[in-house]
């Protein structure tokens, strides 16, 4: 799109390659060689797949200030951005297909924070098997905006859900919750009486979440409803509710906390609740018939992901995080919105 | 994904509903009744293609200050964002499936104003046979900044390219150039020796592109390359030089001007060269044999799309504008870029 103000000031960056430069030198080699994305030297990709499947597609937006901020390492940055939208394809059930990316790139951007960028996405383009194919990129007055749209299939009909949660069903969430919160709490604050592997750890699972891929793909067929956990557990079983009709009941005690959270925030059911709606956790919440327990642990051993059976659907709305009498337990905050 | 300083700092917006809010109310019913959108409910969109098909996808980013200004209409904001992608989905021979879109929004944004947005989304989405699948927003203390990815779909591998031009090939493009430049010199200064229809047609060419869509799905089998002409015409025809590795030269003659064109830059090699370089036409430059000029016609007169014989393709590289006495004519600047 040509500019408006822009285009009457065409502004030289002396600092990073020209548009067409940095495609060519430090995004193309993303696009290695995934035969739709034609070296990035095309105005569109194009996806085939897989006969009898469906295309998923999903996009998250990063602004700087709001989602990470300037000094944040540029190859962290760009590895969070990838694995938020991976995440969602996680949590539905799909396989990889690749990404597009947009950014809107203030004048602080340089020749090296890109190609650190590019690094991240490198690494974790391996780590995930997942390349480049397209994408905009566009000089900004504003903060640095990252836009990731994540391309994903699955069989004909197959993806996962938020609506199908069925009153009888278990409730279950891969890994554990409320450890990037804490690790944000360690960021922002001074917390320093944590063991040193403690605090990498939380603050590695707020920096750096982890896409549940292969235990999301053997979820098919088996889980009722499925979302990936990042507004907050509460917040976004929230949505299974609703969207399915349903009521969904949380035993606190039974929320998995890591090692080194239950360090930070102690044990019991105020650090659960604090847990719950901390956000950023990026695990799957899902709910499936108690009948195919055996079938979940297999998936599981199968991809070395661990879960955790939290809780009961329900007849009824919303949803309830009970203490271990079996009383109500208020959420504060019951997940982030930006608005 | 959860912020880091907003997540600090949640702000209300007295202004205008909440993210979940904003959703159901005034992004979910241009979802329509497009299976794959679930309402906007869900994490992701799902879609299906007609069987043998690859799907076409395609990105543009938008920011206030530097592709519209604040004041611009929402309404028209809106349809150019959308359009603008449409366009490429027209260059690359699809059909249209759908669309994602990404908001960062300030807090100026109003519900006054997201309502006028998703008005012209909605007229457009009607006038194009297309609806809003999915996306995702946030706020932001930068510009207003606006991503659409647009997703289409072929016959497998039948995605036109920008190589594939050959020796031989005559160059051609849909409609008049230069409208855009003159609209956008309309808007920024104070030419009024004009008629009203002339200025309002250049202005309308300008705020409101028009995505060659039935022209475009006709010249699949027929084209040898093709893109949309967004950086101006020079320019984009060297993309298709570029990456076909051939040399194409156009006749400065034959460059088609509108009459209100015409009219504000008078006739001639000068405003050819000039309406040649000023962008934003989003017109479909293609290449293809003589042989299929009676097909093409045809198509012509089925998608009521006319279309111009500019030029031919020639061994070499590079893109030469010829005066008609045959002399190159110099390009001041060709193409914008934003960087």
């Amino acid at each position: 799109v040509t500019g408006v103000a822009g285009r009457m000031t065409p502004k030289d960056h002396p600092n990073r390659p020209g548009e067409f430069a940095m495609i060519a030198q430090i995004f193309a080699p993303l696009s290695g060689s995934a035969p739709g994305a034609f070296g990035l030297s095309d105005d569109a990709a194009s996806c085939t797949l897989p006969t009898g499947h469906d295309m998923v597609v999903t996009t998250d937006v990063l602004v700087e200030g709001v989602h990470f901020l300037r000094d944040d390492l540029a190859e962290l940055i760009a590895r969070k951005s990838l694995r938020v939208n991976l995440s969602d394809l996680a949590a539905k059930g799909a396989d990889t297909v690749g990404y597009l990316l947009t950014l809107s790139l203030p004048d602080w951007v340089d020749t090296g924070w890109l190609e650190g960028f590019a690094n991240g996405l490198r690494v974790d383009q391996d780590e995930f098997g997942i390349a480049l194919l397209g994408g905009d990129t566009t000089s900004t007055p504003g903060p640095l905006t990252i836009g990731i749209t994540a391309l994903g299939s699955v069989r004909r009909g197959g993806m996962l859900r938020r609506a199908g949660a069925e009153v009888g069903d278990r409730v279950f969430v891969t890994g554990t919750i409320g450890d990037a919160g804490g690790g944000l709490e360690i960021l922002q604050g001074s917390e320093d009486s944590l063991s040193e592997a403690d605090r990498d750890f939380l603050v590695s699972r707020y920096l750096l979440p982890q896409p549940r891929l292969g235990f999301g793909t053997l979820l098919k067929g088996l889980a009722t409803a499925s979302l990936d956990v990042s507004d907050g557990l509460i917040a976004d079983l929230g949505h299974i509710s609703d969207v399915s009709g349903v009521r969904i009941v949380v035993e606190a005690s039974n929320i998995p906390l890591s090692p080194a959270l239950a360090a930070l925030w102690g044990n019991g059911t105020g650090t659960a609740a604090r847990a719950a709606s901390a956000g950023d956790d990026y695990e799957i919440a899902f709910t499936a018939p108690e009948s195919l327990l055996q079938t979940l642990n297999a998936a599981s051993q199968e991809s070395g992901v661990v879960f955790t059976e939290i809780g009961r659907v329900e007849e009824g709305s919303g949803v309830s995080l009970l203490d271990p009498d079996g009383n109500a337990v208020a959420v504060d905050k019951p997940g982030f919105t930006h608005f």
